[in-house]
């Protein structure tokens, strides 16, 4: 369908702010597709991820331009989780009657910052008008060494199983922010993790070209369920160590004052953002010495099976998938 | 966030159905990204096209089947619109609480079927939770020869102006479905074109190989605003001849028994999916003798200065981006 001019106007407004060219882009914005190379030696990464008013955000605390720093923030994360380096971008805006067009100058700066961090180049997109919810859908490609990236299907029995950062600081912001506490000082770390999550591409690159590890992903959905993927995919089950779960002392103190549990923040919450990967225990010492190392913590161990167990003060117990259930 | 079992349920079949693994492709369904290598030589093409209910589709008459047909051609077409070869498909489907699993078998049904009569491969995607509207977006991944790929960028004054098939087909079809006559036996064709249009891959391949052809796009806006796209990019105008555009019967008799112009379904009523492009007039004959080159008709040509004029029996006038306006 035709756009009018306010569609066409944005469009162009975008088109010009993507108006840079990377080696390896021969067509942009512009034309019924991009046109682009893929480095020599290297294959393609692609995946796409969309977000819905409502269901993956809400506006009343999100701000624009955290918002669009996240849009692309998870799509750059799945690259970051196999070990590639993102290299272009497309973004499909599905906008209401009611956005406004501060509003949409404001997210496309945070999508454009994002981008820019990572020397992602807008090349695609669409925007459509949509009913009551605002929808972004956003596909990033990227390239790698086809022998480096890891998959979800490498854990081996033996390994153990690692991951960056901390866990359940993105759920505890949520909770926060659906208190309306987000202006609160105390919290803004796990605020932030919420609303304008990291994707940890260097670490992911460092991860793969390290040679140590055996499988990989992002943590998008929660430790139960993205580690029950891991399982699932590599044909092996796993224990998770309640104990060893890197939780910060601004998460428990949250915990605290929102009458939450933590531990289920941790397992459970989601976005994350941070890698979840295996690894063989020998591996250890040399994974704490590359940079980024410090920040990564054993919190379990690749067994024979299937499924994901959590060992605490009460024992042992299945806790596969058992994640936000956003899909009844 | 986690899936529900439904959902692991709906990736987990339609992970079933993209199975088959055609060369180049190193990883579809089931990691962070899909991986896949470029042919020899060859470069990417990539397109995105996102489609909600209520403003590019009506449930109503809209049968899944070749809906899902549909939400994979528009973004094929895309492929075929610059010549190259369609290889991928991402879907991310954002389905309402009330969309139905026989809805949704009966969809990816067609959206696979689309996808097999072109050798296109699912390789990934992402299935979210919409309010009210369901809401479809796509991206096509292709591949081929740059020299030889078509961009909107190389019409040069003096081309022809050329469409293959005939206009307006699909818009007709929608009026007639928006009345209620979708069934009527006399208007098949015409809503046959609106609910299940047909890409022109083979074509385009064949245009962008013959050497003959300056600027291609395809028809998704319709005559007046696509062409003033290309006119755009090009740095030049056209002129169109209302006379010479390709208008079959049955669209002069559904204008007649709907009480609208052809002509404006022709020049603005959007997703004929036919291809527009330009070439030289001496071009003409060899282009008649190509495979499909009796669907082709040259409808007017290229000139010096800006936008795109229409001359009728009243003399000339503007129509630049005269498109069906969905976005107020």
């Amino acid at each position: 369908m035709a756009r009018t001019r306010g569609e066409r106007e944005i469009i162009a407004g975008i088109r010009q702010k993507a108006a840079g060219r990377p080696d390896g882009l021969l067509a942009g914005i512009g034309d019924d597709c991009a046109l682009f190379c893929t480095g020599e030696g290297l294959v393609n990464l692609v995946t796409t991820d969309s977000m819905v008013e409502g269901v993956h955000f809400d506006l009343a605390w999100h701000p624009a331009h955290s918002l669009g720093r996240k849009a692309a923030a998870v799509n750059i994360s799945d690259i970051a989780a196999m070990g590639g380096v993102p290299r272009y971008a497309l973004l499909s805006l599905g906008l209401t009657a009611s956005t406004q067009e501060s509003w949409l100058a404001e997210f496309m700066a945070g999508f454009f910052s994002m981008l820019d961090e990572h020397r992602v180049c807008l090349i695609g997109g669409d925007t459509v008008q949509t009913g009551k919810e605002l929808m972004l859908s956003v596909t990033v490609l990227g390239e790698g060494q086809r022998e480096r990236l890891l998959c979800r299907s490498g854990a081996r029995v033996g390994d153990l199983v690692l991951v960056s950062g901390f866990l359940g600081e993105a759920a505890a912001g949520l909770s926060l922010c659906r208190q309306g506490r987000q202006a609160e000082a105390c919290w803004q770390r796990l605020v932030a993790a919420h609303l304008d999550p990291v994707p940890q591409v260097a670490l992911g690159r460092t991860l793969a070209e390290s040679g140590l590890v055996h499988a990989m992903m992002d943590l998008s959905d929660g430790l139960a369920t993205d580690l029950a993927h891991i399982c699932a995919e590599s044909g092996v089950g796993a224990e998770v160590v309640a104990a060893d779960l890197p939780l910060s002392g601004q998460l428990l103190e949250a915990a605290e004052s929102c009458c939450h549990s933590a531990l289920d923040w941790a397992l459970s919450g989601g976005e994350d953002y941070q890698l979840l990967f295996t690894a063989p225990p020998d591996a250890l010492p040399a994974l704490a010495r590359l940079p980024g190392g410090a920040s990564l913590r054993p919190v379990g161990r690749i067994v024979a099976g299937r499924g994901v167990f959590l060992q605490d003060g009460c024992g042992q117990r299945e806790i596969s998938y058992a994640g936000y259930e956003h899909f009844r």
